[in-house]
């Protein structure tokens, strides 16, 4: 099997199903495109020996049986659909890598004493309607029927009914988890700069970073620009500048795994000859550990008090997002370990900054993922792209982990 | 003659015309509420004795002939013009001060030795079509036919076909400026809160302030705020905080009457999760005196340059606006002092950090301004105010000036 001539046709095929007239991927949750390239994944599966069939939402599920723990699972995939001009990797990337992985396994070693399974999710992106992990949420059994009941698309067309109009339901809420699951391995675009930096061919995660996220509100006077002495003024910008400013700072200083973004910024009037009364802005802060996470983000929210008072600007500060970070499993974590060692490769154990389909499939089953560099870290781009020889490496890693989980 | 009565009437009776529906006042150059301001106007000059008549462009001018230096004008008066929305004083408050003070000289002292000259000016907001400062332009001959032949207002009105509408026409360029304006006083309302603050009736002006516009972007590279670590960033906007930061802070070291100020902040792409790649922002600084402010926007330039090398980040810096101060005359500055001693009010020596037509004439003519406070430092809203009691003292003092320069 020429891995790199496989694993180039298999993402060449996925990536002509949504590729949009606006360029990059366009596939949305229960669009056309979306469905045949579910389809598409299926009789790729088919292929290769599979057994394949959806669940009620419309996550793809393939199967190979294994010879002597059958109701032992080891499961790896990722996610289908895209962003708005997405790229050609993030989410089919961890599906195409997961069955060819798996084909290459049964080519080499025949069947597995662990049954093998391949995961094609539904949804990931949020980028249709407004819900995010639609499809691991549905394989956990955490997805609820009341939160899309009533959503819609930006055309207004309904969830319900576009689900429907693709075959698919709402899954029956009182069936119980799965509980053969022993292992889920994701592997995915790393979509940030750290190993093409650094120079390596994998990450293997060992945490998602928690991440809270804030809208603040400085409220100060507006005034004249030319007639308002200095002394006179409440500045919001200059109460923002030094909050940004001591902020980010202090984010250098605690250093790594810590980031820390003020990403969007909203003065008002936002003209150059009025002082600004008012600035609307975000803070964006992410770590893997939980309580070093609450730790910095209380010194800020008591920084930014201490600097508002100092202006003379009241404050608002909402915080409206507030995810844990998510430990991956040790055990596969090492095995991951182990296997980018065995196949020679250059790697380091990371944490990702991003979320993904794992962190809701951690907390109930055995989860660890795997990274390839994004070239300048780019991704939700029709530039997002990686070296064809690093995805191979992926799929070598990915498929070593799977032998030693699956068939020892 | 009751000041206080008349005063209130006159500034009721002109701001019924152009009293806009959606609040505040609209009369914009060449409107026919502008039309009917100044014809208005006209007539009460007429009312009080004076012979009225526009120039070419709509300038309307009152006058009185002296006794004895019948040659020798002394000019008070300023724009009839408003911004959209705008309040009851700014510009048409200068223009009724001056004449109700030239009615109350001749009520109780006769015909001036020197001949009294109310002017009503066109346009000074450039509220209505891209110019600005027409009026006092064209009083001094500065004004360009060229620069307005082809510009028309926001619905699509041609500059020259709304003024010829009127009546009015470009003046003859060949023609000499005025050799006979001795003196022009301006009383304006402050548009700050310096006078309010400080419990003072009168500002009497001895500088308009120049300014410096800047607009400034930034350059980094906008990234993923949860994959990118803190040392792998170009955060456009952490630059910026650094800059506007020890911009203000220098600022504030240098004192008055310095101002400074970065009104609009623009980041790209302006979302929570992305690390901005780019901020473009303005920064507005003004100084009485020419030196100072150069040297000031010198130093801020360099650590603007500085900050962003140390940032990696790209620094385009654009001075698309740099107009020098305009110190008033000391000599008229000194007769208002003494007029608002004599009158008992408490006043202060000040500079304007506002633009007015005075700055446009000073070069020309001997010139100063009188400012009464503004409630809340506000302008240019239909919140505008200032006690009665302080026009009221805006008027006398104006009057006493007058007195002092015509009368004696």
């Amino acid at each position: 099997m020429d891995l790199e001539k496989v694993l180039k046709e298999n993402i060449d095929c996925l990536s002509n199903i949504g590729n949009a007239p606006t360029g990059g991927m366009t596939r949305l949750l229960y669009s056309d495109s979306w469905l045949a390239a579910q389809n598409t994944v299926k009789e790729k599966l088919e292929a290769i020996g599979m057994s394949a069939s959806f669940d009620e939402v419309g996550n793809l599920f393939g199967r190979v049986e294994g010879t002597k723990y059958p109701e032992e699972t080891i499961l790896s995939g990722s996610h289908i659909d895209t962003v708005v001009n997405g790229g050609t990797l993030d989410g089919q990337f961890g599906v195409i890598a997961a069955y060819l992985a798996i084909q290459y396994l049964l080519e080499t070693h025949g069947k597995p004493l662990r049954s093998l399974e391949v995961i094609s999710m539904a949804e990931e992106e949020g980028s249709r309607f407004p819900t995010v992990f639609w499809g691991s949420k549905n394989f956990v059994q955490e997805a609820k029927k009341e939160d899309v009941l009533e959503i819609a698309d930006f055309e207004g067309l309904k969830f319900i009914d576009e689900m429907k109009r693709c075959g698919f339901d709402f899954r029956d809420e009182k069936k119980e988890k799965r509980d053969d699951i022993k292992a889920f391995v994701e592997i995915h675009i790393e979509q940030g700069n750290v190993l093409e930096k650094e120079e390596l061919q994998i990450g293997v995660v060992n945490n998602i970073a928690g991440q809270k996220r804030y809208t603040i509100v400085l409220k100060g006077e507006a005034n004249h620009a030319g007639t308002t002495p200095m002394g006179y003024r409440k500045d919001a910008v200059y109460g923002f500048s030094e909050i940004c400013y001591e902020a980010i700072n202090r984010a250098l200083e605690v250093g790594d795994p810590l980031v820390l973004t003020f990403g969007k910024v909203e003065p008002k009037p936002n003209t150059v000859n009025v002082v600004p009364g008012e600035v609307l802005f975000t803070m964006d802060c992410r770590h893997t550990d939980s309580v070093a996470l609450a730790s910095f983000t209380e010194e800020i929210e008591a920084l930014m008090q201490e600097i508002a008072k100092k202006h003379g600007l009241a404050i608002d500060i909402d915080l409206w997002m507030d995810e844990a970070p998510v430990p991956m499993d040790a055990t596969i974590v090492s095995t991951i370990e182990k296997a980018a060692q065995s196949e020679k490769m250059k790697y380091k154990l990371m944490h990702s900054g991003a979320g993904h389909d794992s962190q809701i499939i951690a907390p109930h089953f055995p989860t660890a993922m795997i990274f390839v560099p994004s070239i300048n870290g780019i991704s939700h781009n029709p530039a997002e792209e990686t070296k064809l020889d690093d995805l191979v490496a992926g799929v070598k890693v990915l498929a070593s982990t799977l032998y030693e989980l699956a068939y020892k």
